[in-house]
This record gives structure tokens, sequence and C-alpha cells, in this order.
């Protein structure tokens, strides 16, 4: 999928309705974690185009006046079937929103009711340079440079080039400290994540997807500019918390909370984007990569704990096997 | 303070700019939680504004392209001189936006950025038809409905004037619940709360201030609609949960994610706001009105829950108390 060339196609067929002016994105759980970037992204830095982000059923049951025909829908859903997210293509669609979908499944159910079907790379020697938060990244890039247009465009398209070795190398690099993670977090029954800017998507993700959904350890996902309004009056010597230190604008927020953590805490384990490498990417643009570097890594932590726990990511005791 | 007439004055002060095309809410912790009932009216109901909420600190380290003259941002500050939102009060007024200050004390420190300060009701005996979440969704219907335009603001006036005795009676309908919830709960170390729609800022606030700042357990707000793809897997017997059954177009994810709990969970205290007599309000705006319901409710669950742990609401270890 040309990416440049179908947004390119669906906004010269959306002239005659005057434009696009709302990018919705529209997902559950960790599909929609993963398109958090996108919508920041646009939040930031589109001067008049509308965004907003939504988990699939309050988008079906609530959704905002503006959807229609002046809109663009980008939802994700990795089987292609998740049942909300294909109810809100269904409706999007039928208001005359052009609608995106990305998938990692072929022929998947949510493409009927989609304009154009995004595939991504997924699993065992993927190349995150295609991955789905990227993929996403990128809808939004070309529907703001053909849009209103965008500065960083070259700068953005040049951190994708880079966001695959990137990945590579800072996997390698916290394999002892994962291990060493695992040791110690094995008997937990509670993990903060903690995290600011789009890299928040990959706490909360890690929180939902993976200590809670693969895991069964409660979890909580907090926002390191909120920690000093409330959160932080948990923190003692046993809590745990795994705290990302961003690139970019956001960082003094992770920092002044680690400060904090490195006084009060005694269990924290550090995820700092600068010291594994999202540097080499410009600075207009690195922040947006934040979240891809956060998660893949977090896959070589939760190897690690899975592994050690012998509770494989794969168990479910509800999802797919009981009704809901 | 007239709302109505204040907002009149600033959109016609605006007026040489371009009118307003940006409403952005910014505050910390619980005062952020009390404007997502405003941001999500916009965001729902507004064709063209378009709207944005942000934690203070990443507002000033990280704000939108488009905060400027076409701008009116809308803060909040219980004290009026949190630093994080005076700073991002500061940034505001530098640009050129219209600022708004949402606190509860006299000659703030916030108001010197600010254009108009605007009061609310609180403690012992407030009005919950001015309370802070309450003064905030006026100001985005007055923004809305004296730009765009909005169809159900006599239903909204309506509900607001409706709100107090709702809450009143409420209130008194679960003292016995909440006496009988704090004895069941006194001794648990995490809590979860759930919700949706503008009552997700309630659920976020009661996990954040109640559980985390005030009472030191550990705590997660999920969304209801989010439930399901992830962090369901952490049921079982004894995992506490507190559910809202919003009124509203979201009811039936909160209804799902109930009829789950029922099944494999039996620590679930069910907060109904249509059982609590939300539904006297107008069905076009009910939903609005959740957090402010839901919140005040929370409030005898805590004062009991408080008074058995003999841990007041109002210690803390760290806030006001230490360097941060």
């Amino acid at each position: 999928m040309d990416i440049q060339k179908m947004i390119s196609e669906m906004i010269a067929g959306k002239k005659e309705d005057g434009g696009i002016k709302n990018v919705f994105f529209v997902a559950c759980g960790g599909s929609c974690a993963a398109l958090y970037p996108a919508k920041l992204l646009l939040e930031k830095e589109a001067l008049n185009l509308r965004t907003g982000q939504y988990t699939s059923n309050e988008f079906v049951h609530n959704p905002p006046k503006a959807l229609g025909k002046s809109s663009i829908v980008v939802l994700a859903s990795h089987g292609g079937n998740t049942p909300e997210t294909v109810s809100a293509a269904k409706l999007s669609h039928e208001t005359g929103a052009g609608v995106i979908a990305l998938t990692w499944t072929k022929d998947a159910e949510i493409s009927k009711f989609s304009d154009a079907t995004v595939g991504y790379s997924w699993g065992e020697g993927k190349n995150t340079s295609d991955e789905k938060i990227i993929q996403a990244l990128k809808i939004a890039v070309e529907i703001l440079n053909q849009t209103e247009g965008y500065p960083y465009y070259e700068q953005f398209m040049d951190g994708v080039h880079k966001i695959d070795r990137v990945v590579e190398k800072a996997k390698d690099k916290v394999k002892e400290r994962a291990a060493r993670f695992a040791q110690e977090h094995k008997d937990d029954t509670m993990i903060y994540t903690m995290g600011s800017g789009v890299g928040f998507g990959a706490a909360y993700m890690q929180a939902i997807c993976i200590f809670m959904e693969m895991q069964w350890i409660n979890a909580a996902s907090i926002h390191t500019g909120e920690y000093f309004h409330g959160p932080f009056e948990v923190t003692d010597y046993n809590i745990p918390f795994m705290i990302q230190i961003s690139e970019g604008p956001t960082r003094p927020l992770d920092e002044r909370a680690l400060k904090f953590l490195q006084q009060y805490a005694r269990r924290v384990e550090v995820l700092d984007a600068r010291e594994l490498g999202l540097s080499v990417i410009d600075t207009s643009v690195a922040e947006y990569f934040n979240h891809s570097l956060f998660t893949n890594v977090y896959d070589v932590y939760n190897e690690a704990l899975a592994g050690i726990r012998q509770h494989p990511l794969s168990v479910r005791r509800y999802m797919w096997k009981v009704q809901y």
C-alpha cells in the first residue's frame, strides 16, 4: 500500500464535500494505544484539522456530530474482525467518511466497510519502520502534509527509515536488564508504568495488554505530568515502577518524576529513550517515535517475565474463551 | 461571574483575530479530570470548534501549534497557584489566547495571567449547580452556543438547575451502602474504578485523587469500553471493582462490563446513575451530568472509608510536605 498515494486519492475524492476537516482515530485496547502517536501528532502540529481518539464502542454509541463526509476515520484491528471496531467502520462508512483500516489480516471483515486497507509488519523479524504504530503515523503525516502542509515531513520520513535499527540495538541493549527485572518482579501483584507525550500510549499498552491481559498482574499507567497531582502518594520502597524517559519536549516531566522516584522508591526500572539511541532521529520529530521504541523494548522485558513466571504471553482465561 | 456575558465579551474581542477556533482545557490531577465533561461536550457537539485536554506541564512543554489569538484556554486550579497550571496560563496569555481560570481562591496567582476568573461552589453545603465541573461545562456550552449554536442549550440549563437536588438525594441514598463498602474494603490494597463517557473523568479522579492520593491504596481506572480488550483478564473473585453505570448513550458499554463482572467477580460496587435519579434531566443532555453525580456520590463512600480506616482524607506524606 502506497500510503502517500492512497491519502492523495482520498483527499481528492473529498474535495467536492469541502475537503477534510476531521481525522478520528478509533480502535480498542492495544490497537487504540497504537494510534495515540498519530493522534498526538495531528493534535500538536495541525492548525486547522480537528482530531480525536476513541475506544471503538464509545465511538459507535456516542459518535461526534462532526463525523461525516468531511472526515477521515482511521481504525485498527489486528485480526480485522474486532466487533466494536468493525461496527465503527460500518458507521463511519455510512456517514460518508473516508475509512482507513489498519489490519494485519488479509480479506479482513473490517475491509468491507473501508475505502482503504493498510497492512503492517508484525511478529518475529518484523520491520519496525512498517509496524502498526508507524503506519498510523505515516497516515497522519500524509493527511497533514497534503492538506495544511507539514514542515518536518522529510525529517519524519528519515525517522521512519531509522527507527527499525534504533529498536534492534535497543532491544539488544536491555536483554540483561530485562532478565534481572523478571527475576526481581516475578512475584509482584502490582506494577505501575509511567510516561508522557506519545510514549504515554506505550505505558498504557504495557499496563493493560501485558501486565493485566497477558500476566494477570494488577497495573496502572500514570502520566508523569499527573504523578505529582495525586498518584505519587502511593510511592514507597515496595511498589514497583517502570518509567519511560522520553526523547523530546516532555522529557523534563519524566526526569522530574524519576528524580522523585529515586528518592522515595527503590524498585524503579528506567527505560531512557536517549540512552537507548532515539536521539539519532532529528529533534523536530524524535518525540513521535518514543512509543515504538518503548513498546518494542517492553517486548524484551515481557518475554523474560513470562518465561520466569511460566505464564506464556498467549494464555487467556476469558478472552476468546467465554461469552462477553 | 456572569459566564454568558463573560464569554460574549471574550468572543467579541476575538472577532478581529478571525474568531474562536480552538478551546483547550488545561489543569492537573483532579482539576484536569473536572474539565473532562466540558471537553467531551465540545468534542461531541461542535462541528467546527477544535478542542483538546492537557495536563498542565505537558501543555507548557509541548503546546499545540494552534495555540494563539484564535484560542480560548480554560484552566483550573483550586488554590489558584498550582505552578504548572499558572505557567500554562502565562504561556497562553503570551500567545494572545483568551484565558479563563477556574479557581476557588480570591486574588489567585493564576488570575494575573487570566482574562477572566470564574469561581465555584465547594466544600460543606456547596451547591452542585455551581461546582467546578458544572462551571466548566457552562463555559463550554456558552462558547459553543455563541459561536456555532447549541440546540440543547435550554435543556442543558434546566439540567444545571436540577443537578444539585439530584446529587443531594443520591448522596442520602448511598449512605448505608457506603458504610458497608467501607467495612468490606478497609483492608484492600488495590481497587479498580470503571466508567465511560464523561463519567470516565470521575472514575479517573476517584482512582488518582482518593484511593491513591488520600488513602494510599493502589488503584486504576478502566474505561468500560476498553475492559474487554485487555483489563478484564485480571478479573477474579478477590479483586474489587467500583463500576459506574452512566445515564446516556454509553450506558450499554457499562452494562456489558457489569454483566461480565456479575459472572466472574464477587466484589463489585455499582453506582447506577439511573437508579440514583439522573434521569430527571433531559435525555439530550443527561450524559454530561454523570461526572458530577458520580463524583459527589463517591464523596459519601470516601468519608466512610477514611473513617473506618482511621486515615483522614487530608493526610499526605509527600504533597505540600517535601520538595518535588
